[in-house]
């Protein structure tokens, strides 16, 4: 690694779901996945100011599970379709695995927010938290 | 900090972008940004495979310039505005300065690529790479 290409990123808290086999996860959440919770960490609960059921947020979390090493993967893991670059894919596996999930706000209750349509395993770590925009969905 | 919350993040790449006062940078991509090259390192290059022109991608990146300590801020810098928690907003200042841009994909070169609507600083750390997908973007 070249110097001065690293940054540390910390975990401002964990998922907590019921999916628990990284071969049972679906490929993405809308595709039928019980809530979740994501529980902070008490250091970051000031920046949960203003989030409320019916938000619409993206959740980054850190996917401790994947492997850093790989670049070229087969589309959802279908071994029938050509390899392709993982920067053109949504794989886990990716030099930074940084996960990226939209979800709706279901319920909020201290330190724990109930979601809908999160597809990340139980313990995942969280890494930030941002609001859905208008430009985020807007065909172009 | 908490053992085991941290992780190592590594640039695969940086932004070249006319952009280079923080004070100047639009707010978000659809503002009115000039264009601007994303480089990548030798080592991911294999990664990009698949990504060409027209290609919608959300390119992650590390706010290298942010404040890591805020949990409150004016909303777009708004003093006239309540402060909020800073992830119900999408303030480069937060505990990990992740930035997330939504780009065209103009020219494809080895390992520079030119894209529309970037409002990141010249210099600025790649982080990740993904595709848009329909997902991402349906209003529910």
């Amino acid at each position: 690694m070249t110097a001065g290409r690293s940054y540390e990123l910390t975990a401002i808290g964990r998922v907590e779901s019921p999916l628990t086999d990284p071969g049972s996860a679906p490929k993405q959440g809308d595709e039928g996945v019980p809530d979740a919770w994501l529980v902070f960490e008490g250091d970051v609960l000031e920046g949960l100011l203003d989030i409320e059921p019916g938000d619409e947020l993206l959740v980054l979390t850190w996917l401790d599970r994947a492997d850093r090493d790989v670049l070229l993967v087969h589309p959802r893991g279908d071994t029938s379709r050509p390899p392709a670059g993982v920067f053109a894919t949504r794989s886990p596996h990716r030099p930074n695995p940084i996960g990226l999930h939209r979800v709706a706000v279901v319920e909020v209750e201290g330190e724990r927010i109930k979601v809908r349509d999160l597809e990340a395993l139980d313990g995942t770590p969280i890494v930030d938290v941002k609001p859905v925009l208008s430009a985020d969905l807007s065909e172009r």
